[in-house]
């Protein structure tokens, strides 16, 4: 089966927003395996160097294709995003997402990274943003599977 | 005291986000009076005329100031968001913010906005959305009071 990782740094300080999560996971677990990771956030002030964090990152990745949110990347809609999704499936590669902290990640992680995506022009917290990552994924297999979801 | 009225067209699904939209609107409340109303949502196809929906919209609105959140509308970043709200509070304009549908709202609605504001290339559900829209609300007063949050 297909496996997306997520690696977020930090937890979610909204407590019920894992139930949110819980719900997607679930949806999103009819078309890939899914796993979740969440990494302690340091905080070391901003540039920020190949710390701790950084590292376990690194350790942590499993995927073959490594995707990194970042205010900085380029911005794609639900179509084109779907589109990177199918097309590392069709292929038998896996994919990692980074969720970086809220003082973003070090360069050396920047580089690992195949694609930096941007949700948005706005900042959002991760909180919110981790919620906005599950539902594009699963819109993601909803469009590649053209099944309905328009929660 | 300041005034924001969002009119949500559909009710959350996803029911623990009322708790997450709670959370949202007493950290708002610091800031301004805010008020969310729900439109029952018609099931009219697309392109929408004004309908009930559409006519209960209008009924609705109470603000000096009209967005509609659009998917072909602007997008801004945080700052030029909290920019919009500032000039608003300082002229002492009230805002009404409307989320439509997900099939969108009628040409008329779209004629009576003074701002069409985009979140995102990606499509949101209208489940998520709200929150996205409620934490950009907060985020704009964080901003303008200059108070940190980065959750």
């Amino acid at each position: 089966m297909f496996k997306i990782q997520i690696i977020c740094v930090g937890k979610l300080h909204y407590k019920e927003l894992y139930e949110t999560s819980k719900r997607f996971e679930k949806m999103i677990s009819q078309f890939s395996e899914l796993t979740i990771v969440e990494i302690k956030e340091s905080n070391k002030p901003f540039p920020k160097n190949l710390d701790e964090e950084g590292k376990k990152i690194i350790q942590t990745i499993k995927g073959d294709y490594i995707i990194l949110t970042d205010a900085n990347g380029v911005e794609m809609d639900s179509y084109e995003f779907a589109k990177v999704i199918e097309e590392k499936m069709n292929i038998g590669k896996s994919i990692s997402i980074i969720i970086g902290g809220h003082q973003g990640v070090s360069e050396e992680i920047k580089k690992l990274a195949h694609l930096r995506i941007s949700f948005s022009k706005m900042t959002f917290g991760h909180n919110i943003f981790r919620i906005m990552l599950l539902e594009q994924i699963y819109r993601a297999f909803s469009i590649i599977t053209n099944t309905g979801y328009n929660k």
